[in-house]
């Protein structure tokens, strides 16, 4: 994943990763009217430290006046334009398990600018309901749907079992879907031109025993 | 958080991160009956490239035979031993809403040893329930609650609203909680013995929309 994704953007991949956060400290120092934030307050608030958000912002351009800070909105603006924030992200979701139900209805995709506008499962129960305003559809409507929404379908959502993962990403793929998460806890394999990011639960569980052991 | 965790552990923070993901691989292939495996399709199944895994290895000890392979259910003792998951983990979830009913029920935590042991939240009307056998307690319980646990908590899951993720992870650390999960889409702060992970799931879509540009 590496290697392609640094092929595609001009951005460390670290630094990518980073923008969000920023972007999301951002915001809520304008929502609390602030104009300027200093790299230190920044970066705290990001959970990193100045030198790295300094360099992490000259990836992207000449920004902050020295002794003074940065203009919040214009930050705001340009980290926008940088993640292509500008537009509204079309997104499906398959797998209408617990997790996959929780997603539908997370407020932090919508408000976002990411707009769950299909859903899709298996199972014949679920099929025909409509959740958070979203109709679940059967799997064999998913490539149809794909093709026909206007625009197309930015990004897919797999909240399958394991054992469904890679035959889930395999129809999104078909259906032309360039973006894919994977939350079924099992690695897949995508193309060299479909982006993919694997978040698996457990992994953070386990990362965090690791640090826990009195070595 | 990067220094902190360096300080805690012999290994890369990278390194780590990764092998949660060798050993769900190795757990696979030993399920499927595989007694041994070559660098190549280990890596392959784990999302990364030989060298890598080589390397990761090596800092774990010595492993695997030239032109054979590595041992399957050798490399998954001495990963487990590493990952400290040779023991189960006591966890707390606070906030049941949508995301965290889902994590409550989550399989793959109890599988892995993760044993979500309490669930707090501040509405009256989720308190008292029962989901997923774990009785739902108020927030003022849940200090005596850690206490009082024999062994300790190791483990807490912030899954509440951005607002509340501070104060309920100050609760935590108060209590004596070492190690926090959170959810809530917000930085939060804790002291240098408390390690942190922070998982924001529309942070994972706004580097997805990052890649997903044309430029």
């Amino acid at each position: 994943m590496n290697k392609k994704s640094l092929k595609k953007g001009k951005l460390p991949q670290a630094t990518i990763a980073r923008l969000p956060v920023y972007l999301r400290s951002l915001v809520m120092l304008a929502n609390k009217g602030e104009q300027i934030v200093s790299s230190d307050i920044l970066a705290q608030l990001a959970g990193t430290n100045a030198a790295q958000l300094r360099k992490d912002l000259s990836y992207l351009g000449e920004f902050g006046t020295r002794g003074v800070g940065y203009e919040v909105d214009q930050l705001i603006n340009e980290m926008s334009k940088w993640l292509g924030l500008l537009r509204d992200r079309k997104v499906i979701i398959v797998g209408l398990g617990r997790l996959g139900g929780a997603l539908v209805g997370y407020q932090g995709f919508s408000q976002r600018g990411f707009k769950i506008v299909g859903a899709f499962d298996r199972d014949p129960a679920k099929i025909g309901m409509v959740t958070d305003g979203v109709l679940v559809r059967s799997m064999e409507e998913l490539e149809d749907f794909v093709k026909n929404t206007p625009g197309g379908i930015d990004i897919g959502i797999i909240a399958t079992q394991a054992s469904s993962a890679q035959s889930v990403a395999n129809k999104m793929i078909n259906a032309g879907i360039k973006a894919i998460i994977n939350f079924a806890p099992i690695t897949i394999d995508v193309p060299a031109d479909v982006v993919l990011r694997q978040v698996d639960l457990s992994v953070e569980l386990q990362i965090l025993s690791y640090y826990l052991q009195k070595e």
